[in-house]
């Protein structure tokens, strides 16, 4: 028997703990404070009304033998694929049904994508970033390179060239950064892809929260991206699904490598460890997707947008270099007075009962930076935003 | 770019295809004739009531702020997981909350459990059974030794000393056989996996349908499956959830390897790579476990029993060799007149209109077997026996 060792290489990631321990030790000692949250990564309004409406029609049809749903397609039903692509198409992007894979969340399709990669692969990982990319590639014992994200390149790195890479991850908008790419910054990305024969997974995760119409949402946006990219995509953020679980992956039947289809690889996997995604679950990410779905999660990403807002038009008056919040709900800024992430995270909590996120968190590359989130509600966005207004 | 090769070792099933296309010729060339499926591996009947009403319950906790539900734990809600321990304490089993897992259904947990093992190990596989546990190894380029099973075993093997093994796959009651261990069978293959460091990986899905009192419905009511098994099960025929999706995976605190604890590494496996389980499907399958969704669900297994009941009456009747049924959906028969499995599929379909799966689909030995399940309507199984009763 031997296990796999690679586990052992895994760092336990103590942050958000770290932060719950540190809240609740100050909020014992100080049982009076009102406390913001502005670090929480998890959505706070409930799933849109067309949504629910499909949610319980599906529920209630598995409750009758005419209309019971029992094992479903793998790669999902038909009229939520459907529903996917009409939306890609709106944007201008065409994709076929055959290609689109529902899940029940990008974080289970990032993970399970390696499946399909050989461990003898270079990963190329953005740092700071989503903590899955990193921690599943350990798992596996492949070969990591970051890309270091910095001030000077406004968290956004692009190709050197000279570097080897296989696998290569991109999340646009960034998480935890909030930074995204323009067109002409993924062609650099595309075309070092195709030279490297390397493939592009692609987190599309926000890209909901992109207002600024230069801005693509797909990295199919591109061209050629369709032979060398496949994309994650998720309803957690784009429509409140984060403990409902439905995504979708994008894997182009144009896309080989060695002489093997990628999509009929990854239809193999789905078909072999996996077994479709719950019904009413399906039924009510298709509701998303129609007219009245679509306004209703443009009027729920309005709210957090005005958060970011309020962050935003705040920190510039205090001088504050961050990025992102316009086109993503995550807001990334410098500590202050050259603090450390941690020492902010403690500063704010204490002075003016503000719990954010340290960015040294997300890497190495974090160290000193600090994320705030616009999943709140705004007035208590606004109340924050006034202490640290009065703190600095 | 090295894409792992071991998918090109993965052999299509076209089992199920085959019998599709088999079936939709013969209705075009016979448009009058009246087909009963005798087939499926699907429930028919709906979800049991409470279940929809907790579903329901759930579904439009999700439309409203004060009670909608975001990220929930990687491991399952407290509530289902104690809903399961109880269920499992219902049969004298005792089981920690922490030890159970809650997945999307057996198939993912069976599937994505080998991320923990490393590739070199030796694999040991009934032949016939349920086709992932070998093609999820064959992917992973695993080494598998397959375990006879055949007549003379009652299709039920048992571990030979001398052969070495790391993994052992045990499905009780069997998928496709029927055939499920008793006590002192279970006991044997514990103690050889204990006296080969090896793992039980035991697929409970079908222990719902077990009514002999003498048989076990879990591994772990054998002493010391605590330190040598991993046990999954699944809502899909224990209450018509394949569809809705839900499972639930328990790894006991109390087993380890190489100095490492499997549960610990499965959690960490699921917090990375996997988001947890739609909170309303979570709210339904706890209502499977109340004592008016366990009558609900006996009353649905009972209407699949009468089926297999019906089915083992006129075999017997006809002195046709067959095992499974009585603890099980299944009925695994002996094709008579030593017709191979195509050839009785092939007479059974154009001499009665019935529709059954070949054995030879499972694995080499089920060539000259025939699977017949449960699943059907009560109605259609009589007349489908009164037809096999006129031909031989």
């Amino acid at each position: 028997m031997k296990l796999n060792e690679n586990y052992k290489n895994v760092e336990e990631s103590y942050l958000f703990s770290l932060v719950a321990t540190k809240v609740s030790q100050y909020t014992k000692q100080h049982p009076e404070a009102d406390i913001i949250r502005l670090g929480i990564g998890d959505v706070t309004l409930p799933l849109p009304q067309p949504a629910v409406n499909a949610f319980l029609e599906g529920a209630a049809q598995q409750g009758k033998s005419e209309s019971f749903h029992g094992y479903g397609p793998e790669q999902g039903y038909l009229f939520l694929r459907e529903a996917v692509r009409d939306y890609y198409e709106s944007f201008g992007v065409h994709i076929d049904t055959e290609d689109i894979f529902i899940s029940d969340g990008a974080k289970s399709d990032v993970g399970n994508i390696l499946d399909l990669f050989d461990k003898d692969n270079t990963v190329l990982i953005p740092d700071p970033v989503y903590p899955v990319y990193r921690d599943t590639n350990v798992m596996a014992g492949r070969d990591i390179r970051y890309l270091n994200a910095n001030m000077e390149n406004g968290f956004l790195p692009l190709p050197d060239p000279s570097q080897k890479a296989d696998i290569i991850y991109i999340c646009s908008p960034n998480n935890p950064t909030g930074a995204a790419y323009s067109r002409e910054q993924l062609k650099a990305w595309v075309s070092y892809a195709k030279e490297q024969e390397a493939i592009i997974l692609y987190d599309a995760a926000y890209e909901a929260f992109i207002q600024d119409p230069d801005l693509p949402r797909s990295i199919f946006e591109i061209e050629g991206a369709d032979t060398c990219a496949i994309e994650f995509c998720s309803l957690s953020k784009t429509a409140g699904f984060t403990g409902t679980r439905c995504g979708y992956t994008v894997v182009p039947h144009t896309l080989e490598r060695e002489g093997m289809s990628l999509r009929k690889m990854w239809l193999r996997r789905q078909t072999t460890k996996f077994n479709g995604v719950s019904y009413p679950v399906q039924k009510a990410a298709a509701a998303v997707f129609t007219p009245e779905g679509l306004k209703a999660c443009r009027e729920h990403i309005a709210v957090y947008r005005e958060n970011t807002r309020i962050m935003a038009e705040t920190l510039k008056r205090l001088g504050i270099w961050f990025v992102g919040g316009k086109n993503s709900p995550y807001i990334w800024l410098k500590c202050p007075f050259g603090m450390q992430s941690w020492e902010f995270f403690d500063f704010l909590l204490e002075k003016a009962n503000i719990v954010g996120t340290p960015g040294s968190g997300f890497g190495k590359n974090g160290e000193g930076f600090f994320r705030l989130t616009g999943f709140g509600k705004n007035e208590d966005t606004q109340k924050a935003m006034d202490r640290l207004q009065n703190l600095l």
